[in-house]
């Protein structure tokens, strides 16, 4: 039986990964705050990647998927203030800059540095200060918090979470940092993930299980259905600690990680006041189940009921009506929590006020039970408030 | 050469047509405004109509098109305050017997009747207000816009249109009432239209020529992505005119109304600050130009942004990308009004002072040139704004 247990670290927590920041001035031209970050194996690591699905690719990405295609992987830089996205083969040439200039201060070779960006869009990078900001950049055991604070951008707390996790062999540990999905002043932003780990797993296992856990955490998540340029999640694995753990073990450690990060990026989504978990339940096949969660959890108007304490069934029955997937609405099944709010399609017996007390909670849960066969999905959600609309006003 | 002159009368403009409306006190039980209408033809009409997609249909949904498909329709009975949806069979009952009461008051059989709801869901109708409303309507000539009033949900004008068109056998006349696709309080609201025309049109003609128009008016037009459980379109020709104009002439007249209707709804949404015209041009399929002008008019960012009359582009890129169009960043080109402001892929030099002032206007059009292809698709929408979500939280 293997034990998980919380440690603090982030990024760091691992064997033999450092990390470190600095302001640069990257949005505004003036340091006002850390807005460049580093993260640096000491060891060659086995790296693996998952990329928005988006198009529209931002530089950064479309560097990091080459670099990650030529071998394993060495330091990540991140930086907040500028996504380097729309900007052409200016934003290109400059994202493999920033890969060049972290290589050498650190002697690696370009292809051994990932690289991602978040902030504003379609601007250029002013590249003299992130090159001078990379030659700054001080690595430390300590330095996770500093590294997940300099990457925030609408974010309103440094998300970041560890494991040292037991097993018949020994300890192997697993940490990660991100910043949000929130969108700001005038322009998107991004969700970010770096998690390292220095348990020992081959690349194609790395990916595997990458790819599966994401699928299982950050391709759950919704916020506002728009998904940015620049998503991408890095796990990297230096195996530094000697451990092998078997595949299930490392899932288990790598799905904790992911979830918790997660779901830190959904509580802490723009002008957010609930978190909702919405379960779709007995559906006819897997995809049904998750057009139906998914149509609920983008749903304008039920985000918007959410927003103002509405235990609303009408809206979300509706939702699933017209999300592609098959419903009956004569025995659809919805609830608050484990209250029914409607049973087999029309209006159940539970009295609105208690309905009501759940859906004025920060968290809840809502669960459609749509009885015609054996899939579900599970999404994690929020509501949509005159805060949110506020903030992504624009210019 | 045929001419469109507009003319009065709305529903009644046409030659046959009778309407009116009274109060039921359908939503609160206190009669404060009129909330049911009639809609009458003096003479048998041929009738086609459009449903919502929506696999959660509400009663009355269901009981007109059982009725449709029986044969000739002589009136329509809608009203406001209770949508009848999600009501199970009680709710499948109240449609069919506002049906038959109407029918009994005119001296019809019931299948001669559609029916049209609009208002809260989940709630049975008051049905002895509503049967008590359906005896005591008094039709007139000049009844369309108290039928229109009557139907008014959050909208905050009635919607009416009519023309005569001239040809050279003589004139015929077509007109038609709508209400919005707003939201309110604390339920879904609905988009209902009847059109009426004393022109000769056979059934089948009439069908195909109200489906071609519904997809270039009503399918095109999005506030929120929501799609209610009760939208409907009704078209009804009573030949009363004795002219049999040809198909283009009578495409282009329904074209004109139903146009003109799908307009002032959008225009009318909950909270609207800006209306706007969506173009994607050469896309590299038809598919491609909808899915992309809809991901965009979907966006809550993009409709955000134009609230806060920010000309953005770089969250429309991103809903191109995310859309399922193909596209390549480097040679798309994006407009506000005639002015570019990206330039293959990246921003343009248009002063951005010139840019803000198209997007601060209450009307304005965005165009996306993909070009990759000949395909084109427009759609018209609105902002996001603060507005939208207090009208939207619920209770």
């Amino acid at each position: 039986m293997n034990k998980m247990r919380k440690i603090h670290g982030g990024v760091c927590a691992a064997e033999g990964f450092v990390a470190g920041a600095t302001g640069c001035g990257i949005k505004t031209g003036k340091v006002m705050r850390d807005d460049l970050a580093v993260i640096f194996s000491e060891a060659a690591a086995t790296a693996a990647a998952t990329f928005t699905t988006n198009k529209v690719k931002a530089a950064p990405v479309r560097i990091s998927a080459e670099h990650l295609r030529a071998g394993r992987i060495r330091a990540v830089v991140l930086n907040s203030g500028n996504a380097n996205a729309c900007t052409g083969a200016t934003g290109l040439a400059d994202a493999r800059a920033m890969a060049s200039a972290t290589a050498k201060s650190l002697a690696l070779k370009s292809s051994q540095v990932l690289v991602c960006s978040t902030g504003r869009i379609g601007v250029p990078m002013p590249m003299p200060l992130v090159l001078k900001g990379i030659s700054a950049v001080k690595l430390a055991g300590a330095g996770s918090t500093k590294a997940a604070k300099a990457i925030m951008t609408s974010d309103t707390f440094a998300k970041e979470i560890a494991l040292e996790v037991t097993t018949h062999d020994g300890n192997f540990r697993i940490g990660g940092l991100a910043k949000g999905a929130g969108m700001i002043d005038p322009n998107m932003a991004t969700m970010l993930c770096v998690v390292t780990t220095d348990a020992i797993v081959p690349a194609d296992a790395l990916r595997k299980t990458l790819r599966e856990s994401v699928e299982d955490s950050f391709n759950r998540i919704t916020i506002d259905g728009d998904m940015s340029t620049n998503d991408t999640v890095i796990l990297l694995a230096n195996g530094a600690s000697g451990i092998s753990p078997s595949p299930g073990t490392f899932r288990s450690a790598l799905d904790f990680i992911t979830r918790a990060l997660a779901r830190m990026i959904v509580e802490d989504g723009e002008g957010v006041s609930r978190f909702v978990e919405v379960e779709v339940r007995r559906a006819a096949s897997r995809a049904d189940a998750r057009k139906a969660a998914e149509a609920i959890a983008n749903s304008t108007l039920v985000k918007c009921a959410w927003a103002g304490g509405d235990p609303n069934w009408g809206r979300i029955l509706d939702a699933v009506g017209y999300s592609g997937a098959r419903v009956k609405e004569a025995v659809t099944d919805i609830f608050y929590d484990a209250l029914p709010v409607a049973v087999n399609g029309v209006v159940s017996r539970t009295p609105v006020k208690k309905l009501r007390q759940i859906a004025a909670k920060k968290a809840f849960r809502v669960t459609v039970d749509l009885k015609l066969g054996k899939a579900s999905h599970v999404v994690w959600t929020t509501d949509l408030t005159e805060e949110y609309v506020r903030l992504n006003l624009g210019e």
